[in-house]
């Protein structure tokens, strides 16, 4: 899965947006289904998926270890799995889970956290790719690591642009038929023929741990509900004005991610049509 | 262990009471006494745990690996066992902590987090039984679950009511010698032969992750000081109504958090003692 | 490693002090090179760690599995090893980074939690010392147990004083040729010749879970972009600082840490330069 990615290099693909409307009725979808989200995460943001998953009106379950994580990602809604700290148990009970969610029609989200620099996840990322994630969600860097790129990662951080990611991101949708969706000052999300880019969000997500994180839960969430495209769409949309508007009453990365998922739980993206920059 | 649940099905049991006076005295004790609380709990919601045990005045010790688990629980005033995550380390060090605060006659509490619907946890949780737990504490599909009955558990979820449960709740308490503790809107605490209800709380704490899983860290905390009904129903009181009163301030459910963890620090029952609705 | 301690017993060195602009100086460092602090630590309190290291300016990475560990002790910034829950596969990756942080010259914090009282940690935390750490943060109880004294240690409470361990904080840096720093009511730092006393600090950091642990993460931050011995005494001067300044709006335990963290993100210690207190 290498790519040719060159200075000036593009892929075509055609902007489809969503109205404020269709946004807001994906996630009134969520919180009337409630369903129940599994989450295989890494243990520095758990708490933040969680949380982030149950603002949205979901239920979390973070069944992670071997024989059970099969067994609930046939019952569950859907799955995230998140290699960030992919201990001795998760890595048995992802390949695990990612099968069992793909023979069963689980919508699943792989998020490949610092996959490139570090061994033991790369390869763990790699060989779920073999089971279809539904969506991938990571930073230009992962994208680009994912995608067979050269990227400059160093851990969690984005050293490269969500701009130098666009054609590895769409190469990536097309090679695994998964929504892709990077993430940065501005997203950019992919299904290989379409995308959108959204440019709304705050300076202070990447000042508070597991923002990324806490989006994959998200994510997965709304895939149980919507068509892949629509619902990556709409779950970075309400995550990342939900973000915007806790910003402006925030004093610092604390009390931004305590009035973010108080914002996340009560939102009414109509409200803020305005606001929404959807390209 | 099998329940024979039909509808209509009931269980004599006398309901015994506490005043708000003999409440704060508990709680007044932990205070005093800050007890050294083992907790062996699921990596979700391990941080909230400890600063509960925190809030109440107690000192929290997340040992969990085998060899030191057991060690811990000699000298430990009470232990958690709470089956939420239960991996390798865990699965070891969970039963070997649980025979060793049996025989120092350190109490304990089981909380079966998603008993019944997941199977390393439900073989776990029923082995623990064996080292008889002063307390167990559970939402009402968890303890039908436990209780052998068939349950409609879907993870971390109470899918039945408590009601529901108040049968397999009692004849669980019997079967096992321990104080069952059933959470939801309201709350149901039986030890076999006395029961009470506590109708305070708050419909946040369903909204953030770990109320169930903090409340089983206080009970601990309480059932180092005082006998262990009446510190049950302290603890369930307490925890309770400092939801309540956080909740009137709240804007969500992440500063309900915050309010909560603030207002168990200083909480004083016995100003609130009309709001207290215990039967 | 014996210290004969006895009452009246004391080692000469000499007082040597920062001021608040050669303290800002070295926060402003860390600002403008957003280091990268790879941290294996305990699970409690990991996303404090994460988010402590973010609010000074840092970057987090908890790197903290066999194969990957070793790698990334090389490309860090500084390594954190708390041993406060060490895990199967951190008992691999402990050894395996402190190994390559010290082979590669990459600068080292040992966290050597509740040492003393559980023989797994105890073990880990001395297997360690071979390999030179930079900095060694605890409090009393831990330094005491870890300079193989005779210690009150209750887990990860202080039963001893900071006075207490002033002779073995002072032998320890002399044996390990690391800076050791002492937490507790006034924090005391050494590294064998010269010593600091600071002076600073909150009630409300021993009731919060892992107001040590974060500062082991910040310390590993400064001592990426300064020498050992200011370093330490700078970190611990901000970080006691802006817990002295959050205090002052706190209404409980979790308000303090969020404001705590808002703090530390922009705190200016120049401006606060009477409050300082070091001798």
């Amino acid at each position: 899965m290498q790519f040719a990615l060159t200075k000036g290099w593009s892929i075509m693909s055609d902007a489809k947006l969503l109205t404020a409307e269709q946004i807001q009725d994906i996630l009134e979808r969520v919180r009337a289904q409630t369903p129940l989200i599994q989450a295989i995460t890494n243990n520095v943001t758990v708490n933040l998926v969680a949380n982030a998953i149950l603002s949205v009106g979901a239920t979390p379950a973070m069944v992670d270890i071997p024989v059970e994580s099969g067994i609930f990602a046939e019952i569950a809604s859907a799955l995230l799995i998140n290699v960030g700290t992919p201990n001795s148990d998760q890595l048995v009970a992802a390949p695990e889970a990612a099968a069992a969610a793909h023979k069963a029609g689980t919508p699943w989200v792989l998020d490949p956290v610092a996959v490139g620099a570090l061994p033991v996840r790369t390869a763990l990322a790699k060989d779920l790719l073999e089971f279809k994630p539904t969506a991938i969600r990571g930073n230009a860097s992962e994208i680009l690591a994912l995608a067979g790129a050269v990227a400059s990662g160093r851990g969690v951080d984005a050293g490269d642009s969500v701009e130098s990611s666009q054609g590895a991101a769409i190469a990536l949708a097309q090679t695994t038929g998964a929504v892709v969706a990077v993430s940065g000052s501005s997203d950019f999300i992919s299904d290989g023929v379409s995308h959108a880019w959204i440019d709304n969000g705050s300076d202070f997500f990447p000042r508070i741990t597991g923002a990324g994180c806490a989006l994959g839960g998200v994510l997965a969430a709304f895939l149980s509900v919507a068509p892949a495209f629509e619902a990556t769409v709409a779950a970075k949309a309400v995550y990342a004005l939900a973000g915007e508007l806790a910003a402006t009453r925030a004093s610092g990365p604390a009390s931004f991610q305590t009035l973010f998922l108080d914002e996340l739980s009560q939102i009414d993206v109509t409200k803020h049509r305005d606001s929404l920059s959807l390209r």
